[in-house]
């Protein structure tokens, strides 16, 4: 069988970490393994630390349990959110690869039309070894990708494209729905395997979900903050919009791309829509200031690493959001302790964001 | 066989009319008879008045050839292109409906994955009778499509979306490229079925082609003016992409949504690359000082129909366009007179605008 066996790497090990926030058995890697195999996986073990988590045999991992993030980060540990699959954002932190692949444990493999496993790690890393179109859509969709190009009318100086940050990935199946949503429509399914890969342009926000996502590390990670959510918070389910968010506006100001679009994974099961809604209530009712402060968001030409402004957003949420919720005083405080917390494990961050902007 | 039925209309003849300029004998409409004959057809002829053009029997049709558009418009024929396919907006400004479907001659009648013949018509009406999303991106596309929604993440105050003014369809196999892309990749056809629409975002400009499109005449018709081109002019070939750059920046500032992606036609045959590029090479020159206009000009909220930010557009392309070639002075007074024979053509052309405005 085709599956069983490991296929080639994209990407050396060396260059790739795959993170993974659980907590639970990692029963669904064992479809994976072909394709994550011949990586190494961090594992962010969310809840009661002292539950044992069993790892399929063959995978190459580190985890990382609520002890191990308060012993590393000490009182800086206060900005990785607990009961929340936002906590998956101190994996990025304790890498030391240039790309991060993270993927939810509830997440299959795809088949596409042909009835073909997608090879999903394959294909992020395609999207984000090649550059990203931000400036001018192009309406044959990626024009780097194999039968295709820039189309009549498509300015030749915009054609090299810039360097791409993220690679958003989708759901068959499940899809992403907020609470109301899915109690409106418990029964839709995504069917639709659209054959694309595409640029959001600069200055248009979109909704980033966390479980099928890829980006370079080097060039955005600090910007890959999921926020505070979950226990003792007032909020959950807005980790990764909450860091997509963050991250356009930062790749916007420094030239960076954000593709979305293949590949598909599939989506196994719908989460409690009932326990959903009290999570994301406030969420549903925040995100209408959130957004035009997102879209308003100016950033200083000053700041030219992703550090620079991430710390200048956290200022920016302070005095702009700090009146709808003393939430987001807390948030911004939060935003500057992880830009600390990140720059102690990787004391040589500020470069490589540098060399890129 | 299905094909030679007439399919059922998704709007009635009195609201939408087929526009199509051409130079020959319309031998393609055999294959569309089953989607286009329950409409009505302007033909507008370019080239030679004297030859006689062939429309197979059945189509309910009006005919316009050069001596024609003089008759009508008198002095102010001067805006319409002549031995180039911008001739037909012509067609725009004499129809009475409102919504336009515009195809070249040599785009025939595509098959979904399925094998089943594409009604782009249908889908160009579904496109335009849908919202559409241009202030923040929905990752699954059309979220008013069967099956779609807005996924988690998206603010429920955007959700309403705004009026859609255009639909652009895709071409399968003959792709539209310029005469540099056409020279270099001879043989590349597009064969990659994209099963999407989605909306082209706020303040982002796109190529668009009009070789398969629609829109609302009575919300966007007047900036839907395919310029100066071919005979007496400098360049061709940059008639749509003008109409499209101008058309979104007025979408934008009126709060009009432009859809790109399905339907698809299939594009039979690739125009002479050696001809195009001497159509071209100003325009591909030219392009990199237009696109930054574009993407830089702002119409002021006096601006209120779409005569009004046409007229404001034309003064801005004489101002800061016409440094570059006296052609751009020639093509902004084109774009007043274009307003003006619209205008006298459609006496309640403003008013319309200003409802939806």
């Amino acid at each position: 069988m085709a599956d069983s066996k490991v296929s080639p790497v994209p990407l050396l090990k060396e260059e790739l970490d795959i993170v993974i926030p659980t907590i639970r058995n990692l029963d669904f890697l064992e479809m994976w393994r072909p394709f994550f195999q011949p990586y190494h996986l961090i594992i962010v073990q969310d809840g009661d630390p002292s539950k044992v988590i069993n790892v399929p045999e063959g995978f190459d991992y580190e985890l990382y349990n609520r002890n191990d993030i308060n012993r590393i980060l000490g009182p800086k540990a206060s900005c990785i959110s607990f009961k929340d699959s936002a906590c998956r954002c101190f994996g990025y932190m304790v890498s030391k690869k240039k790309y991060i692949y993270t993927i939810d444990d509830d997440c299959f493999v795809a088949k596409d039309p042909s009835g073909k496993n997608i090879n999903a790690l394959e294909q992020h890393i395609k999207n984000l070894l090649t550059p990203a179109t931000p400036h001018f859509f192009n309406t044959l969709y990626d024009p780097y990708r194999e039968g295709a190009d820039f189309v009549r009318g498509y300015p030749f100086s915009l054609r090299e494209g810039v360097p791409t940050a993220v690679s958003h990935g989708l759901w068959l199946n499940i899809p992403d729905y907020d609470a109301p949503t899915q109690l409106v429509k418990p029964l839709e399914r995504n069917t639709r395997y659209v054959d694309a890969v595409l640029t959001i342009p600069k200055s248009t926000l979109f909704p980033m979900c966390g479980m099928n996502l890829a980006f370079d590390r080097e060039l955005i990670g600090p910007a890959m903050y999921f926020g505070l959510m979950g226990d003792g918070q007032p909020i959950g389910r807005y980790d990764d919009m909450w860091a997509g968010w963050c991250m356009k506006v930062i790749c916007d100001h420094l030239g960076f791309g954000v593709k979305t679009g293949l590949p598909y994974i599939w989506h196994s099961k719908a989460s409690n829509p009932f326990v959903n809604l009290k999570k994301e209530y406030k969420g549903i009712y925040w995100q209408e200031e959130l957004i035009p402060f997102f879209q308003a968001v100016k950033l200083p030409a000053e700041c030219t690493t992703v550090q620079e402004c991430y710390i200048e957003l956290s200022k920016q949420v302070k005095a702009k959001l700090g009146g709808i919720d003393e939430y987001f005083d807390k948030l911004a405080d939060a935003m500057v302790t992880w830009i600390e917390a990140w720059d102690e494990l990787n004391p040589s961050g500020s470069k490589a964001a540098n060399q890129s902007a």
